[in-house]
């Protein structure tokens, strides 16, 4: 059959309720400043999505370096690929200063972050080896593990007991093959909020040969005393052999780094296929990160201001009797019961009547009949916002369970001679 | 064997000559504005590797709007990903404008040219399909084309015979499997400059039924006659499905876009994982962009000086007996005949005695026995500069025929007690 033909009949997944959601539901379009008031289809919203955990995206100083460094440089600078002709004073020193503020040996810069752990993963491995993966892994990880020729495994999302099982499988296919073995998770589960065990998974160390690679997009900056991520937090920044973030959430930009010891990370600088083949890191984005490093390192209060702001919400949350899951980081998760036509409407009502702007998973992302909405404090947020929020969900969680949303659906079901299944 | 232990045993084949090509013919640090005059450890050297084709990068009012987005929006808007939070009414107008010039019905922006490339192919296909590429394609469509699960065959380079061979292979396999076949080339090959045979290509469709999707990174702003790319160049825009480009070159910036049908590109844009699950391209990249593709269109000029570049510095080549193989594109191939080492130091002469900045390929790249000197012209550059190149490869080439870096080669490798092999 023609792809095209195919296409036509099968939008996809999410393309076959894009005449009903896009713009509102996918696409929104969120106007103004980024912070916690945003104006979504002309009215004002309280905004719980943006990864800007520290508000840095418009502080001053960062705008000042962004704009300073686009006049000088332009979005062009420097050229190529780093290997070719994109290398600059500035890229190696901001690899320096992130390689020390994660205390590893040496950085690297990546020009994007997902195309960044895909070559990761693609350069660390040969077919010989083994990866072991958390089942709940980022999209860029689960390609970067589609690009392995050799064997891979999935264990169960952050159970360190299945990831011992599957060690196990791993170290018979690695002594056959002659391999070695690379674990790949998250500091942060983004979805949920729950930190990766790296500590009892590095501490595995001691019983099996592994390698262990962690992507920390939402930890970097949020955890650990000084912000340097998961590792920091759970004392065993040492046992990660390669360390990964984003600039894409606390750094308020984007690209992404790679630390780890010197010789590997070199070796990933000569081999990573997404960074010989493409274009360097944008020097405003090289100039604008040094600054964000510095105001990150130099200004604890605004780690402070965030965890005062995510222990306000999260217990408000737990107060009112929410679930928000195991979280133990600034991912907020509120779990509630219904089905996917009840999510849209409390999620229109939200918006619409309490202007409270979050993200809302719904099955096959979770479980079916469950709704998750997802709230990313900053450090921005104010009391009153939070407050605000609190009352909100208390109001449409009400109506949720008095099965309000439920009779909406099936009287505007009905009026439209439609069925809805959950599929 | 420990992974780590693996690669500090083999650092690769580019990794292995780090020592002593780092900052040099790796990772050299070309500095100042881009431009055809820049500095290269210390001293100024005339420069032939930017991609700036157009002489867009340092355009002051390309500066100017690069500069005051940044300064509105920092680098992180608009937030997350384009589908949860990253879409605003500038990436829209860019689509329109940018569909509009190359004359297909939609287009749809790429946060990175390299993933967008490798999950264009990754969405288009399913295990059924079949893809038929050339075998010169650049590293994303190779990427791409290591994601799908069914059935690939290479074509050789630009044979258009060999492409029809690979067509009737990939029909027997579409048969069986109901899939449909995609054909992945370029529009200009960056190494050696030649025009993909779009035109031959695509009149293959009445013979046989397949997509195909055109990589045109280095046609788009310098072929056709208003710039539009390869597909107006050789009047075939119509046929060419999914056309892609990067704004790395002629849009002196990062990121990329495909155009097409408008349903297939809104397919595209509901199910390309490195644009689902990662963020929007950077706002002072979209408004850059507005201001690039306005001037793209609006100085025909700046085109028009770039081709009297190409035409002196190529006419100039071969008035002097240089091979330029089969180049119908602003990318200037020059074909010599030498060893690596005999590559290296003509190089290294050709840096820091004449002061000329090319980029150097040699085997295996290319066949064993050859040197590739790449230059790529730029409407910046002036006739001086081409006349003092041409200067200097006259120098340099005479140099190596008589055999003189061939003999500083064997004295440093007696010296040192070295020996030599191509390997």
């Amino acid at each position: 059959m023609d792809i095209f033909e195919r296409i036509r009949n099968n939008p996809g997944p999410l393309g076959q309720f894009a005449d009903y959601a896009e713009g509102y539901f996918v696409f929104p379009k969120l106007e103004g400043p980024i912070g916690p008031r945003m104006i979504f289809q002309g009215r004002e919203v309280i905004f719980w999505s943006a990864n800007d955990y520290l508000g840095l995206c418009n502080h001053p100083e960062v705008l000042e370096a962004d704009a300073k460094a686009a006049a000088e440089y332009g979005m062009f600078y420097p050229m190529g690929a780093r290997a070719m002709s994109g290398e600059t004073d500035q890229h190696q020193q901001l690899e320096q200063e992130l390689a020390a503020f994660v205390k590893e040996e040496a950085a690297y810069l990546l020009n994007f972050g997902y195309q960044g752990m895909v070559s990761t993963i693609d350069s660390l491995v040969t077919r010989h080896d083994v990866i072991v993966y958390d089942s709940d892994a980022h999209a860029c990880i689960v390609d970067g593990v589609r690009l392995h020729m050799g064997k891979s495994f999935t264990f169960r999302h952050n159970d360190v007991e299945s990831l011992e099982k599957n060690l196990i499988r791993a170290e018979k296919v690695a002594k056959e093959t002659g391999g070695g073995i690379l674990v790949i998770t998250e500091g942060v589960f983004g979805m949920r909020g729950m930190q990766g065990k790296i500590k009892e998974i590095t501490d595995l160390k001691s019983k099996y040969n592994f390698r262990i690679l962690v992507d920390d997009a939402h930890g970097f900056g949020t955890l650990g005393a000084t912000g340097a991520g998961v590792g920091e937090e759970q004392n065993c920044q040492d046992k990660i052999d390669v360390y990964f973030s984003t600039f894409a959430k606390s750094m308020a930009g984007f690209g992404a780094f790679i630390a780890g010891d010197k010789e590997i990370i070199r070796f990933l600088k000569y081999n990573m296929r997404s960074q010989i083949f493409a274009k360097s890191l944008t020097m405003p984005m090289v100039i604008g990160g040094l600054k964000r490093l510095d105001l990150l390192r130099s200004n604890p209060s605004l780690k402070q201001k965030l965890w005062n702001n995510v222990n306000k919400l999260q217990n408000g949350l737990l107060e009112r009797g929410y679930d928000i899951g195991e979280t133990n980081t600034c991912v907020t998760p509120v779990m509630m019961k219904g089905d996917t036509i009840e999510a849209t409407l409390l999620v229109r009502d939200l918006r619409e009547n309490y202007g409270i702007f979050t993200s809302v998973v719904v099955y096959p992302v979770i479980p079916k009949g469950m709704i998750l909405l997802r709230l990313i404090p900053t450090a921005s947020h104010t009391d009153a916002e939070i407050n605000i929020t609190l009352d909100a969900f208390d109001a449409i969680h009400e109506k949720l369970i008095s099965g309000q949303y439920k009779k909406q659906a099936e009287a505007f079901l009905q009026e439209n001679n439609l069925t809805f299944k959950e599929s």
